[in-house]
């Protein structure tokens, strides 16, 4: 296998023909862009590109790459710039690529249920077109906002739904993207079946903008559910938590659509420091669960999600439960749930995880996070809830007044736990340059070198995106 | 990009180094193995191999590909040979190594509803054992019998229920798999949500043995569905069989779990050559739908689907319908869809095709062929089926003492028709051998040189099942 072109970039040439190519309108230098930020949600320490280039077709996508694959110039790829794990933060030396000038749907096929859009697009754009089309587009997550499509995609992001739906890669029909080089590959495709050679849309699927530049994708939509059945539930133990959720799957007549579970340091701290959220029921339990189920026939849907609790309250699988009786309470439920919108003002300075085991196995790894990060910072604020019924995990630690090692010291407890129970370090944030340190925790060195030999396949002189996702 | 290495195998040293290393038990030469089939269900030509390699482990595997890979020698990986694309078949100068001794199912997580087996377990052992563990495999095809879960996950199977559980690669949670140099990647994880770098479990899956020997996987489980409900439905016409679809995927609370689309000639097929399976309805109508749902709560779920039909009816959606009122029914239903079982009985020497387009274009694809073909074999039998839920459409062509010729003539007109269209050559049978000369209609250069690269950066020396999937 080749080892990467170490040939330094020329980028002063590359500039040059970059602005000569495609003008000053596309490509701006510091000067013009002063003020602008590049950096993600995660945090991490983003520099200030050479360059910006806002290319407005997938054609001059394609230009900006063939000049900087000629002079070995680093590229990043940027959309909404809501990442959690530092994708696409500038780390110094790269041109920066922003998709927004490549925005909109560009068509709704009601009767294949496909969307076609550009990459820039922000999440909450299509689904509302989704919606006005009488669909749903099943994606769903807190920056639907500012995130865009490509960034989606190119992070694989997961969310509220992944549980009914899957993550990003699960709504991908046909993905457009050109590569290092500049040739464009995929496109407009609806086919929900296609066995025709590699599937390179899975491949670009969390490559994070370090194998293509995500340019257009064809989305698959989905029946709008017209019935929402959501319950808050007490649980005695986790035994409890994990057959509540098999149970939940094999008798709900429309399956489970989100299966959110709260450890109860989590409800105590939404209890105290944002109290007008009302946390339902006791606190002496030992798991809380916020358990909906969407379909359609909202009467007899009611009616059989009113028998399944009856009949978990019966069996002692649930402790106690509160059941929404309007959209209201649904959304009083999900606010509790939603609150780490709140962290920045209530815990600054805090070290998140969004790490997933075996279902299984997910109990153990929060108690396992929790009595290790106890013991050694006792007066610290350690969070733990997530997508339980994808062994999603989300931990949350925090104390005021931390030293800067507390928190790398902090990251050995959490991925110690998650490499002794075989879990995953990213669950749905990816790796960007945070995690690039603990990948080694769930990939084996095998993994590492054949994504190693892929990356190099099709990105030969690593331009795209360099320091992200696998070390070369 | 490199080009492959075309230093020529050296057969004799690599032959001998395999039997010294693996014991003449695990490599078996010509003379040993005198009588055994190495075609798959294609009719794809297939020749004897040099040697059969029948490794007990990964391990085994492993050894086998190192050897292989240090001499250039070609293998061919083997499964439940019920290919219908030529995967699997020897083409001439390779190794065969089969999974046939790697079978078993290794442990079912209840808790985490994961099934953990080797590559060489039949698919219906799978089946089983899930059923037995209060579960349900999604995957179900007519060589469940035959087929192996290694060659399932090669060929990323399709079948009977797509459309609600997706295909093959929505099944896998992790993929144990060799590489050509004998590393060894994947192995037992069981996290639902897993963003650490590069999808290798999703490009595996559809690879059909030129980027490794897939040794075990870690399988999703499903909640069994406890209630089926089943229908048989006469159409008015093509718009209508398309708003049945988006109807009852809206209005179903389980959603549709089966909708399969035959065309009347394929009825009259059935009723003149089958008279004993009863075609349901009259034959006056141009479509035929199965359509099938299943979930839990049986009462309600029946209650449901009969108020749904008759909405259906009331809004001429559906012309006539017949509801199955048994299980015996139901399979009654779905033995007039399964009779292609039968084709080598009754239509041998037919040209079958599975290929996919959007549901908004497979009619119009299904009226072109048709058309087209029947202008130039006035006589022939047509027949069009399909998933049309997924836009798969299955079109069988056969003509008693059809000439050779004849058979490229047909494949020129369907495939004219896919590409026309911008469909798939390959829905969910894969490319093997067979497809390889017509995967040019539905793959551009650049996605071609795409996966050249890929499979050069994984297998440089091009030992992995030469001459399919990609010309290299």
């Amino acid at each position: 296998m080749q080892d990467p072109k170490t040939t330094a970039a020329n980028s002063s040439d590359a500039l040059a023909e970059l602005r000569a190519t495609l003008g000053a309108d596309v490509v701006s230098l510091p000067a013009e862009f002063d003020g602008r930020q590049f950096a993600d949600w995660s945090g991490t320490p983003s520099t200030t590109p050479l360059a910006l280039i806002r290319p407005r077709t997938t054609e001059e996508v394609a230009t900006a790459l063939r000049i900087c694959h000629r002079h070995n110039q680093p590229v990043v790829t940027q959309g909404g710039m809501t990442g959690h794990a530092g994708g696409a933060c500038v780390l110094g030396g790269e041109v920066a690529l922003s998709v927004e000038r490549m925005s909109g749907v560009l068509e709704i096929d009601p009767v294949s249920a496909t969307l076609t859009v550009l990459a820039g697009t922000p999440l909450q754009v299509v689904q509302e077109a989704a919606e006005q089309a009488g669909f749903m587009f099943a994606l769903d997550l807190g920056a639907r906002g500012s995130c865009t499509i490509g960034g989606n995609i190119a992070t694989n992001a997961g969310g509220n739904r992944v549980i009914r739906y899957g993550m990003m890669r699960d709504q991908l029909l046909d993905v457009e993207a050109v590569l290092a080089d500049g040739s464009v590959i995929g496109g407009r495709r609806k086919m929900i079946k296609n066995n025709t050679g590699y599937d390179l849309r899975n491949l670009l699927a969390g490559s994070e903008g370090t194998l293509a530049v995500i340019t257009s994708a064809v989305l698959r939509l989905r029946a709008k559910p017209t019935a929402v059945s959501t319950a808050w539930c007490a649980m005695p133990n986790y035994d409890a938590v994990t057959a509540l959720l098999g149970r939940a799957q094999a008798c709900l007549p429309a399956g489970v659509s989100a299966f959110e579970v709260m450890w109860p340091s989590y409800c105590d701290f939404i209890r105290e420091r944002l109290p007008e959220l009302r946390v339902p029921l006791g606190s002496e339990h030992a798991y809380y669960v916020l358990l909906e189920t969407c379909g359609a026939d909202p009467e007899r849907q009611s009616a059989a999600f009113e028998d399944f609790l009856a009949d978990m309250l019966d069996d002692g699988v649930i402790a106690d439960a509160a059941l929404a009786q309007s959209e209201a309470d649904a959304a009083a439920f999900w606010a509790i749930r939603d609150a780490p919108a709140e962290y920045p003002r209530l815990i600054p300075g805090r070290v998140s995880f969004d790490i997933s085991f075996a279902v299984a196995q997910a109990g153990e790894a929060a108690r396992r996070c929790d009595e290790r990060l106890r013991a050694r910072w006792p007066r610290a604020t350690i969070l733990v809830y997530g997508h339980l019924g994808d062994g999603n995990l989300h931990v949350v630690v925090q104390e005021p007044g931390w030293r800067d090692d507390a928190i790398d010291a902090v990251k050995e407890v959490v991925y110690e736990v998650t490499g002794e129970l075989g879990g995953s370090v990213s669950a749905e944030h990816g790796i960007g340059e945070e995690k690039l340190k603990v990948l080694g925790l769930s990939r084996s060195p095998a993994e590492l070198a054949a994504m190693k030999a892929i990356k190099l396949a099709l990105d030969p002189r690593n331009i795209l995106n360099p320091g992200k996702v696998i070390a070369m």
